[in-house]
């Protein structure tokens, strides 16, 4: 018996939320309805575990990631989720120009596909200094641009740089509450900013909010908490151009405050896991109403006791950081772990009589970005086949720098 | 201030231990004692997050795993800790010719080091079939089996090798009450394994008993719990051979119960993650008292708050299925985990002023296995340099076939 043939429906696409973005055309499926839209017709020639990716759809996310920015320049993707040059190009090819990433890696992998604007929204140490240079000697047409939230990376990041008669342009790096990374909106962040702006190899390119803090599921109360956390921001903003400086943008927020820093229309926004979307923003997040378009292949490889069944689904290929479940398995939404390790997830249902060894099953994971980056390539599924393989290029540390 | 100069010290090996197994000779540091083992010189030329692997180390837990299996047949050592090539030849010219495996890419990469032996422990289902198959085509010079707790699998087995005029040998896997796979050693099992008996391209190899649920901390406990588990095996071992049929092996346990099947000599053993070490082992099994071999380096790459540092290990560079910490960070022994995500690992330490941005730190993994695969590369320390570059082969699900 094959697992897919009893799929739950998966939450589709409405025509309006509640943030009154603009509509897009509802998802067209282009194959006949009989088949679920995941089910892979020539699943028999897949190895599991896989990462599958659905092109169809992350166009439609692509698509729906556009309408809520409003307009194409607000709009900055972080590309940790996916790490694909292949959805790169089909963002470029949508409009989309600029790009967010957090490791050298993806910045090299962006630059490489052409891209004419890059941020690296995480602060270089070490080695990275020379690397974020070799990396905008290498790509002279991509303009590179990183974050700093301390005096002394900005030094050696404008050393370097002035050293090589070049001139990066750094945001800096505001904490606006979530107490990761940055400075607190303050007037020790005036002061940082205007020793970056007199730094020779470095200029103020504006400041960086991250805010991954805010994901409430209630609207207004997450709304009401970016906009709070904000405000501290554009309170920085004014400080900053009181002083006479240049403040040209502010990149704000991910996934979840996407909507709201959109509607303001002062910010670029940077969402990642609206590509692929994942189970865990689906429940936290259903206002966002991005479809699913990764899923993980696994397939029954033991039945060890009465109601277990044994998949190859372990977490060296399913993201572990959360608790269970870190995956939802299609058709078994009532199946619970009993364990999991490197290779193996053990999981209870009622109907493990149902399956046999070696049967297939589809699983969206809890999250999808780390999940992404534990596998070596991407199975792509076009019209229902599994029709060609991406290589997750970023998964690296490092490419040719 | 450089972290490493304030280290605490690491567990060293003690002469012996409550299993009265060989001494080995005491771990020789081949550099004065005034840099801790693992400090490295070049340090501020590794990017980081990176996995440095010590093979003097690697060294003496290869003699501590040859001294504790008392007879370098009775070991077989599973590879899914390292996945290295380089690990495997170390190992091979310490007179070791059997491994054992998860994948058929880690399958692959100990045929393609010339090893005589090789064990898939995991049930070949769905393409891996094939592949299995053409592993065995490919490297005629070394003897490849795999384990079987299901009629069909076995069948599905049997008929691709039979007509590739074919023979491969297959253990049956035995549930001794870990209940992640296998049959439980049962009048099943002795039906099955006569099943597999009469299966054209398959011959039986023996019996697999993986033992992961005993790891007890008290000795005297592990070792009850180990024998009364494994009795049952050895049980259905005499059965099989009652009704006639050769049980060639027994391949038994992992780690945790490594030095109990191994004093009692009736079974292969095939620990993994004594080949690096861990802190979660090294707490729980003092009595294996292996040497940490692998660590990771990190950087404060922020500091967003009093007694905070934000270091680049996030759960994409350090495993993260165990709650924290995940990492044991040498020299902060108090620290604790405030957030953790992809890039990012924000500690909370009194000493957190004592560090500035750009900082290198030293961190044992709680668990290594999964760590290792989230790296592409390893960071070869050799008298207190980095010298080279390990590539970690097997984090791949493919490499040719």
């Amino acid at each position: 018996m094959i697992a897919f043939a009893r799929a739950t429906s998966i939450h589709l696409a409405r025509d309006s939320d509640s943030l009154a973005i603009q509509p897009i055309q509802p998802f067209n499926h282009s194959r006949p309805m009989s088949r679920p839209w995941y089910s892979v017709e020539n699943i028999n020639e897949l190895p599991s575990p896989s990462l599958l990716v659905y092109p169809e759809r992350i166009e439609h996310n692509i698509k729906r990631m556009l309408a809520i920015a409003g307009a194409v320049d607000r709009l900055r993707p972080h590309i940790k989720t996916h790490k694909l040059p292949e959805i790169i190009r089909m963002q470029m090819a949508s409009g989309i120009s600029k790009f967010k990433c957090a490791t050298i890696a993806e910045t090299e992998m962006v630059a490489a596909c052409g891209a004419a604007d890059v941020l690296l929204a995480y602060q270089a140490v070490g080695p990275n200094v020379k690397r974020l240079l070799q990396l905008a000697r290498k790509f002279p047409g991509t303009k590179f641009s990183a974050v700093v939230d301390d005096a002394q990376a900005a030094r050696a990041l404008g050393e370097t740089f002035a050293a090589a008669e070049l001139t990066l342009e750094v945001l800096l790096d505001i904490d606006s509450g979530m107490h990761r990374t940055g400075i607190p909106p303050s007037r020790a962040a005036v002061e940082l900013y205007r020793f970056v702006n007199q730094l020779r190899g470095l200029k103020p390119g504006g400041l960086h909010a991250y805010d991954g803090h805010i994901n409430q599921t209630d609207v207004a109360e997450r709304t009401k908490l970016c906009e709070a956390a904000f405000s501290t921001v554009l309170a920085l903003k004014t400080e900053l151009l009181k002083a006479g400086l240049s403040v040209p943008k502010v990149v704000a927020g991910g996934t979840p405050t996407f909507p709201i820093h959109a509607r303001r229309g002062d910010a670029e926004c940077s969402p990642g896991t609206t590509i692929f979307w994942d189970f865990s923003y689906t429940d936290k997040l259903p206002d966002l109403e991005f479809l699913p378009a990764a899923l993980l292949l696994t397939r029954v490889i033991s039945k060890p006791g009465t109601n277990l069944l044994c998949l190859d689904l372990g977490h060296k290929a399913v993201a572990a950081e959360n608790p269970h479940p870190r995956v939802q398995l299609i058709g078994l939404p009532d199946a619970t772990a009993t364990g999991h390790s490197e290779e193996h997830l053990v999981i209870e249902t009622p109907r493990a009589n149902e399956f046999k060894v070696g049967d297939c099953l589809y699983g969206i994971p809890r999250h999808i970005c780390p999940t992404v980056a534990l596998h070596s390539e991407a199975i792509v599924v076009k019209d229902g086949r599994a029709a060609g393989r991406w290589k997750v290029v970023a998964r690296e540390r490092a490419l040719t720098i």
